[in-house]
């Protein structure tokens, strides 16, 4: 996996993070040196992406692990679990955070004897990375099947390599055909206000010598005309059991241009993006972030003082305008609470 | 009308604009001095909107006149119809500008003695300024008809005071909303990747106290679904025989997304906006710009050196997805060649 750059190093007890605020312009890393600073780095979304966020928690949770090798086991049980709490509730839209801290909190709950504790939680996010590689792979295997050379895809945001372990989830399909030698082409909106599409969707794809090209977030419905865009691509923050896809701000209406013109629209997301106690997208909280995203720029002042602004992170896509989803185990066409539990069923026994 | 800001100003042969580039943050003044700075105005957008342009086109050629008031009376006129085709190629996609300078070159091609040209040109051109106004008003009155107190509004780009000699033509009924004490609320998409939502509907429209809030451009089919937005309301830069219409980049799909909520979706364009010549959106020239413009915020990279950019600045949408057309002469509705001859008949007549 040496072609993808590295958005999250684990390495001896110690979480290093490539800032992702600083791209395209400059790569730096950033060592997290404690919680607070871990905490503020992804509310300031120096590291972003649902899979990648939920990655960043665990192996957070493993250095504060291994910060605390003595005292009292329930002591220590406790205060992780209250770190546990404090990294969920940074962002309360993406839900495979807390899929990955769930499955930390059962191993810290169960804990016998604190030596072996920190270890432990390490193996188990050290093995959610690895999987999480393996996971995006094999979402790209899937979503390939559905495109064929010269075919030309729109997408939002960043659900690229850097948003995960490797790969990435909507970018997967890409970086397989490269390596397979189909052409294919990519329309990156650069979403505002922060411009992950701009930023970073252009930048990790330019750096593979993928065909990606650059349209604001107004330009959609006439590029998919005038570029013949055969399908559109995305990836998500969460999943419910019928299949609404809360994603990044923009999607829904993506999703509804693709419906007007009569082509695709696909979510690409592992399972861990699943929310199962959820069954619809109005259960979905979605974070409202500061005005100033929107009212300035680089420092420059972009709209008058005092504009009230509307500045929601995310959407909710419904899943009857979703021609499928496509996880790890495969396309989930027409999705449904019964296609969901229908397909992953089929899949998983 | 002094409640407006005149973005144009002509006084004594002298040609002065606001400079739109520096809004918000600069109310600058710029003094027209030549052709070429008059030009440059234009294709730098420091002069903008439709309406406008051709204001400042019809001033500037007045202007240019006023400096040939000697030579010989056949050398004079074809200088002129010169700058005139100079200034008309400026921006190929709106048509009012066209649409003005064709007025001014019959009476530079019917002249016989150069002494009265400059005079003839100039009542001429005041007389269409101080014409847009009472027609931006009339437009405001006809497009308040489609509204109820509470209604909330959505438009993109800046169709507004500034981008006419005053009241602007999707603007003017808030305008005249505001003038009757009929509450309005408006949600402005802040149009990338120049930002005229941001930076000059905002502007504008909370300078005259009307109610208003910014939304970037991925953000409109999560409001229109969450803020129960009751219609969208554009502008137009050119408007062919059928309907279709030619607006700022994003507007197209911003009427499709109005299909698929089921709201209304109006233009509000002057006559002078109609193209007769063109029957239909396809024969519309699409004018593209420069890749800077979104690669590049205020000196700030925002993508990666020498990524492909597509940047239209406007699209076509097709008359189908218009609810009606909104006139000084009336409202339009369901626009087609038929309805349009029909309705601007039976007012004309």
């Amino acid at each position: 996996m040496s072609q993808f750059v590295q958005s999250i190093i684990y390495e001896n007890g110690t979480v290093t993070i490539l800032d992702q605020t600083r791209l395209p312009e400059e790569e730096r890393y950033e060592v997290i040196q404690d919680l607070a600073q871990a905490i503020d780095a992804i509310k300031q979304l120096r590291v972003r992406g649902a899979p990648a966020i939920s990655l960043f928690g665990g192996f957070v949770l493993v250095q504060e692990a291994f910060r605390r090798t003595t005292g009292p086991l329930d002591a220590v049980k406790q205060e992780l679990l209250t770190v546990s709490a404090q990294l969920l509730a940074t962002r309360p839209t993406a839900v495979n955070l807390r899929n990955v801290l769930d499955e930390l909190n059962q191993l810290i709950v169960s804990a016998t004897t604190l030596a072996e504790l920190p270890k432990r939680l390490e193996q188990k996010a050290v093995a959610l990375y690895e999987a999480d590689a393996k996971t995006s792979r094999q979402i790209g295997v899937h979503a390939l099947e559905l495109f064929q050379a010269g075919d030309r895809l729109l997408t939002i945001c960043n659900a690229g390599s850097i948003a995960t372990a490797a790969y990435g989830t909507a970018l997967a399909p890409f970086y397989l055909a490269k390596e397979q030698g189909i052409p294919l082409s990519v329309y990156a909106s650069e979403t505002r206000p922060l411009l992950q599409g701009a930023r970073l969707t252009t930048w990790e794809l330019q750096r593979a010598g993928i065909d990606v090209t650059l349209i604001t977030d107004n330009m959609v419905a006439h590029t998919i005309k005038e570029k013949n865009i055969t399908a559109i691509i995305v990836g998500a923050d969460r999943i419910t059991r019928n299949g609404d896809t809360a994603n990044k701000i923009g999607t829904f209406q993506l999703a509804l241009l693709a419906r007007a013109f009569g082509i695709p629209f696909y979510v690409a997301a592992p399972l861990s993006t699943f929310d199962w106690t959820s069954l619809s997208g109005d259960e979905i909280e979605i974070e409202e972030r500061a005005a100033t995203e929107v009212t300035q720029f680089a420092g420059q002042v972009t709209a008058p003082a005092g504009v009230p602004v509307f500045n929601p992170a995310f959407d909710v896509t419904p899943h009857t305008l979703i021609t499928a989803i496509i996880t790890e185990l495969g396309v989930i066409e027409h999705p449904s609470v019964e296609t969901i539990e229908q397909t992953l069923g089929l899949n998983t026994i």
